[in-house]
């Protein structure tokens, strides 16, 4: 790390921040300007919060230098890794994932219908939310262990994967009983306690990007879950919060190749969040893909009870059929497998 | 709420939406235009989500007119809210509420000797971190339950009620033993199970803003708490995330008029989270006051056995008490009491 | 525009607002609910400010209908804009527009070079900058007038129309006389007096982004230019500002399908100034094809005497070539032509 | 400036990059850690781009140390600047400046009433438009030459300086001759022909902050117009650009001790184009003065044909004369004079 010292730092200061500093193992090197001086420190930040040294007398500031996450960058290991999710379904690989499934699990039957007609688009992973994150209270909340039992039964009929979201660490063992692939929503993406908790689980987790979080901030959350045991984190851009208001939240397109240069975890897309409307889906999955992306993740509804229904932010099932056509020719366009 | 209909939409489409608004039990007033159509609804809102209206076919954009929020709003209670907290201290009335305390609970002693500074510089309510919520996983995470009781034990001698953050929905009951107000932080702020679990406590809740928050999704951050029957909500602004990067956080000042317009729950500022240096500090906390804020939370570190340093966020409690002093005449200027 | 009252308006002050709607030709339609009123007013906002409207006595705010520009939107015209750029190149049609060009004029040989070389890789449209926006006034300036001489020739000699940034009213004329392309940076699209000289003229205009511009925003620039008789408007995302540090600015995929849904004009993705890196420039300029853009702005280097150097934003023209290659698929899977 | 080589930076690159920075005056430190080395360098970093230096093979990133403003900064003036705009008026001293005036310019009598009664309330420089920079082309675009002369007449009358903005370069001349106070409106914060233009003047100019721009690049203008030769220049605090939306920009509070860190030009706070509506005007104010404002720019209105009118963002006379009253306390509070 790099300390700069104020333009009025004592040569005493600088001593002493050297003392600290040697005391946590690093090496310095004081350079000394004309009208500032700056201290280099060769060691492991990871030791030492730079917090500590930024209070220091006659510090103006800190630059880190190394990355502070390790086990989820390429320091370690420099392939990228390729998660096994089941049903022989991988992520990472030549193949894309593309995550795919209805509004609301309302019945066995419909789930396992709607579930059918994406497999038959193409998708080769099953999403649905049992435990659901509202906004508001009076909102419809799920239908939690019932929600479950409905997915766990549409995804063993079909062989596919099933990938749903886990809420509190008091439900982490049960949903881990059910799902093969968990997912970290965006809410809780520095809800570190539920990140440790699911780290001491053999199971992939799908870590949704939060509302407003840098790329940083998000590798030191794959971090947190990693560094409990679980390696097996998928990364899935959903879109930050900016100040545009056409879309819901504005889809990060660099941060597939961002994340194909920092770590070696995959990193799949979701449009459907993103967006928050079902007409700028097909676009942005295109795009995704084109970038580098492992996979998708796509709202498809099924409500055959609603059929004036247009559907906000998720697809019908023959335009997702109709998207996964399209999307083809791009996959192969990058090196990838889709149909 | 108001529906805008397409350019294009039908006239069915149009019944169509008057009919499912009528099923909702919403009167409808359907306004034919040259270019477009719209239809005002009338009724509660909070009876259907907007999101069912949106995916009707030949629905453009839905409007809605009633906030999502209840008992936090205005609307049932006109009033400012004055919440009790302990030891005689409230939050909300004339008497401006000031949280203050250590970097790190260390000792008792430590603990201890730190906050008789801050009580005798005229701060009211004792804060620390028992549970820390770290970026890393590599950082300190805190003392738990020992930090805990040592809060404890200092604010029964001091006869000062503490103020602590819980992070698990497992721990809540261990936290509501010990604290007498329990803070949510700003990336809790939409862990909506653990805003349930603390909806059940009769204790004060410190409600954060979260990192990218609007007011109103803040404000039903609130609602979720009151909606499980605690109603001692008090809200703080700890900064949001710009693209500005001179601070830690942007301290969005507004946030105090438009709280005071919005709800009857009192509302404090915290400087220190929201800058990130302690620089910055005296003068967020004068503007806060003269804004109008219940009160403020404040850093103020103990680190004898660092006499080098400066404080990165915390203010030194020489320095704390000199700002007490210079934010009681503007306490008086717009008619609140601080010391 | 759906005007909705206070929740304690009286029945005059709606009298009095639907009084001053007719006084401006809008048809009102009052619809009185137990907590709210709304009056719906059916005509052209466009004669009216809102703001008159929100300050009237009564009014909670006002809720807009109608988009506010009407040359930009597809009211008037549906069908997709291909606008000549000149030597028989178009924008907007099926051929993708490619604008490349060198880091710097420096010289008529060097600029050829490279011009060359960009245009055996498959550009189509020369870009380079004469005159250059620079943030700091010790920065180098551009060669004004000697540049744009310069570029001239290179375009003549290559058959290939010329694109260049103007910056000041002052300079309008000059710039018509040698560019086929006048740029708007993003730094001048509210730059309201320059829309409006350059609306004069009779030249393809490209503008960027703002750096903090919604789309409506970007528009009503657009509607500027064209209301003043220039319709040959060709917009150019180039990244916004957000939270974000990894790369300059945030590239919005999303904008692309937006402008597709919002406006009969072409648009194109700038990847080289949205990264700030060369090494994003591929995976961004891949997405934005797929998404559906109409065409690519890419800085292109050529400094031989600097042969250590790897280029900040700027692609090698072998890298170009490379990209080029790379892109072709995806144009055609998209249904355009690339090469 | 430090500069950051990759972790594979071979020995031969390090050297390739010191022998750059030397021939450039720089005096190198070069640091080998075991998994990256860094360079420190040591001159003047306004003699090259740090853009020259990314650019080098091995190089991963520059890290800047010294400010790239210069005049703008602390470094060669430390004391305050308080500048002269008239009438004995100055900008940065003791007595807060009070830029006040009605929302638009009709005629001679009105703007004359209105300025009155600003000056009656305690303003002691008057605002107006002449120039209107409108998001819409189809918005009233101000009086221009007329406009101008009215203030003119109003400030003579009154004897107070008056303050208006100017757009276009080839206005400057003419607006100089009118204005005391010459303003450069947010959307031109980064027109930098305009900046140098009215830096050729012999006037102060009221800079306020780009909509989106950080405090280094705002900075960065003010060097612009100093670097001509013209060191008045007023900084005006206007709000930012969030994602939040309950107000029209975020009034940045920590921009004004900020400023006082960095700059020893005058900061002044504009609650009225921040907030968007007159409710929240007052507690901004009084938290920009709380904070060590310089002085406010409010918008102040007199409709008295509109007598239903309550003001989108302007305060009418008598709010302004009470919310004077109420800041004076606060003034005295922060050591300074208002009434």
């Amino acid at each position: 790390m790099i300390i700069i010292m104020k333009d009025d730092a004592t040569e005493e200061q600088i001593k002493n921040v050297e003392h600290v500093l040697r005391d946590f193992g690093f090496k310095t090197h004081p350079i000394v300007g004309e009208a500032k001086s700056v201290i280099g420190a060769i060691g492991d930040k990871r030791q030492l919060s730079m917090n500590q040294i930024t209070t220091l007398k006659g510090v103006e500031s800190v630059v880190p230098i190394m990355r502070p996450y390790k086990l989820a960058s390429k320091e370690l290991k420099k392939t990228p890794s390729v998660i096994e999710v089941g049903h022989g379904v991988t992520v990472g690989g030549d193949q894309l994932a593309v995550f795919a499934g209805p509004c609301a699990i309302e019945s066995q039957e419909q789930f396992t219908e709607v579930s059918r007609l994406c497999k038959e688009a193409g998708a080769n992973i099953l999403r649905g939310g049992a435990f659901k994150p509202r906004s508001s209270p009076y909102s419809f909340q799920g239908l939690a262990g019932d929600g479950l039992k409905i997915m766990y039964n549409s995804g063993h009929e079909l062989k596919m994967p099933i990938c749903t979201e886990v809420l509190d660490t008091r439900d982490v063992e049960l949903v881990a009983n059910f799902a093969d692939i968990m997912q970290i929503g965006a809410r809780n993406m520095q809800n570190f306690q539920l990140l440790k908790e699911v780290g001491k689980c053999n199971k992939p987790i799908l870590l949704k990007r939060g509302l407003a979080s840098t790329m940083e901030e998000w590798l030191m959350a794959a971090e947190y879950i990693m560094s409990e045991g679980n390696e097996k984190v998928i990364l899935c851009e959903r879109g930050i919060r900016t100040y545009e208001t056409a879309t819901r939240n504005t889809f990060d397109i660099s941060a597939i190749p961002i994340a194909k240069e920092l770590t070696h975890l995959p990193i799949i897309g979701d449009p459907s969040h993103a967006s928050g409307t079902y007409k700028y889906v097909p676009a942005i999955a295109k795009a995704a893909i084109a970038a580098g992306a492992d996979g998708l993740m796509i709202e498809v509804h099924n409500c055959p009870e609603k059929a004036a229904s247009d559907g906000a932010q998720s697809l019908k099932p023959e335009k997702f059929s109709s998207l996964m056509k399209e999307l083809d020719p791009i996959a192969k366009a990058v090196g990838r497998k889709l149909l």
